[in-house]
């Protein structure tokens, strides 16, 4: 087994009714001012951010609030928060949404903390040194933001869209209640559920000959299997409390470091997806299902062995003779399609409803590579010619 | 799914050589003076004590020591350690060692910071409301103990073996090496794999008609199932690093919460045990061994289902036909008693070199009802009398 460090100390408050601890946990934390930080009309809609400032008050806790969050959140309304945070002396923020509007809170905590443009930070000029205490309410499973030292965020200006991970921006709380999810729509619900897959599944491929652990092995099958044996539920039934549930723990549990602690992952689909995101604006996990199986048959050769384990280990198929991997390899690969195309994911970039042209293909490349600094992935490692034949592969 | 917390905020550093880490972990801790907590020849004749003093010496670190540390740790030599802590002003406690050396310390940290006798915590007289932050070089995978809420201590005046659990007592961070359970005999080995099953199994069994969940089922049955098939090796080749670490990684997750986060496990096992160490300095997981398919043939009926869930999911036993599900429960626990046999584990408390007189186990269950005002267990509720039967039945 390869080294690694494993940390992961957001303290989990899940189930029903338990949004209405947060008065309690943020007083908990002793600070004295908080932002409450979230997106849209649902929240306030479905009546959570109310019940959300009864609680503050009811625990004394004095805060001022920031919504319009977007998915893909984007550094205008960062720095916006982080504005709003120095004039009101914030010293804590509660993120009540999911994973954009905790990403956003995250890229405010690290503008409050670090005396320079926290873009910095997200292109790699520059290193935090802290971020203020973040908790949430989590209204999404998906993007398992909520027990992960990641956030990705987007430049409005330039349409990047910049991924960054530390331990500084670690949650203190997240407060996570299924029901807060059953009024989300099926494409969101799914897009959800992909992602969660996909945080697993890229911590699952690594360049070959790469040790894996059997323990991290058997965590991440269950939890690819447990989510695709419940997305479906939904489709029938978008209130089903336990599939909900179930889901949602799988989500931060996708993203915690459990399911891959090693950091040797292939990313490559995350960032594929990324550039797509910031130039389109499309939600992330159909983005991922999207370009998921071309990226898969463009690199499986060079790891046959990973994608066959993905076989039997997820899909329950037998072991393959001698000389029939790659055939395995094939058919793991087509029934993660299936299952995507099963709930309603697209398996393409034209079925995100995008149209791109070879000049986009490479643009999207050129941008994936960071202009030509750098490869992404692991399997096989991709630069900007392979990263345009897997855009227009996957169109 | 039923509501939970979990928290688990370690920070775990794992892999070879990484106690060379612990000077720089505890000083990130800005503690003024450590006291570094052990056992007994093997830490000092392995050089680990000495390595690990090095490093604290290196990044300029005051401390003291306290070894003589047995397993089933005693009350004396808690208050030995309080009494040393209060005079030399030691405000962060290091633990090198297994369980028994960071339960040690759990309860040092928790006099040091409670205006009371410590043994009051153990015997519910009083609460405790702080502990001295601690962290851990581990040497033995078996109690999980560096990840888990718990300590156990023996009051070794009145032989009462007592467990304790809070968040207050989490591990700052842990240092594991699997390397370092190279020199573990046997004995000791295979009864630390016994302890990891059991701390997943006693979670696994619930008072019939409890919801389970299928993602903590998974991680559930993947650690029991990695831990079965990793203790074997060890007993042909103890210095195999693979298998010590995917044991050493099992033995932190089957503690944390993540195998049952739900509260609802039945810890009767756990309890019979106790106090047959308390009252004969049993080695806790071959005294685990000694009782548990007892219990389980004495329990079984009132939750068959889960018996049957242990067969299928763990040992890959078809689902029984309608009506058979008794007998699919009675081979599963056939076949986790012969797995015990296999590894050289007592499946009788006569293999622990004990003869017990009808006398003697009533006064275990005497005991282990806490002078019968309690009872144990969730899947059968067991008081005195179903005690005293299956301690007699374990003989």
């Amino acid at each position: 087994m390869l080294n690694f460090t494993y940390y992961a100390p957001t303290q989990i408050v899940f189930g029903k009714g338990t949004e209405k601890q947060t008065g309690q946990l943020v007083k908990a934390q002793n600070c004295k001012k908080v932002l409450v930080h979230f997106g849209g009309k649902s929240a306030k809609e479905s009546g959570l951010l109310d019940s959300v400032y009864d609680s503050l008050k009811e625990n004394g806790i004095d805060f001022v609030s920031l919504g319009g969050v977007k998915p893909n959140p984007v550094l205008s309304l960062v720095e916006k928060g982080i504005e709003l945070c120095k004039a009101e002396k914030v010293d804590f923020i509660l993120a009540v949404g999911g994973g954009s509007v905790i990403d956003s809170a995250k890229a405010i905590g690290y503008g409050m903390t670090n005396d320079f443009p926290v873009w910095d930070i997200y292109s790699r000029k520059n290193a935090p040194k802290a971020c203020l205490p973040i908790g949430a309410v989590l209204t999404i499973a998906a993007a398992g933001s909520e027990m992960s030292d990641s956030s990705v965020i987007t430049n409005d200006k330039t349409l990047e869209k910049r991924g960054f991970s530390s331990n500084y921006c670690r949650l203190k709380f997240a407060i996570m209640n299924p029901e807060l999810t059953f009024s989300l729509g099926q494409w969101q619900t799914q897009s959800g559920a992909t992602d969660i897959i996909m945080h697993t599944l890229e911590r699952w491929f690594t360049a070959k000959g790469q040790e894996s652990s059997e323990m991290v092995d058997y965590i991440a099958a269950g939890l690819v299997k447990t989510v695709m044996h419940n997305a479906p539920v939904l489709l029938g039934n978008p209130r089903d409390y336990n599939a909900r549930a179930e889901i949602m723990w799988a989500s931060s549990l996708s993203h915690n470091g459990l399911t891959g602690p090693f950091g040797n992952g292939d990313w490559a689909v995350h960032q594929i997806e990324h550039e797509l995101g910031g130039m389109f604006d499309v939600t992330h996990g159909a983005g991922l299902a999207a370009v998921w199986a071309t990226w898969a048959r463009y690199v499986y050769k060079e790891n046959v062995e990973r994608f066959v384990k993905m076989g039997t280990d997820i899909f329950d198929m037998k072991k393959p003779s001698k000389g029939d991997e790659e055939k395995t390899a094939l058919e793991a690969i087509a029934k993660m399609e299936a299952f995507f195309k099963s709930v309603n994911m697209p398996i393409s970039i034209k079925e995100l409803g995008l149209d791109l042209s070879d000049a986009q293909c490479e643009q999207l490349a050129v941008n994936c590579t960071w202009q030509g600094t750098r490869t992404v992935g692991a399997v096989k490692k991709l630069g900007k010619a392979e990263l345009t034949e897997i855009y227009k592969k996957a169109r």
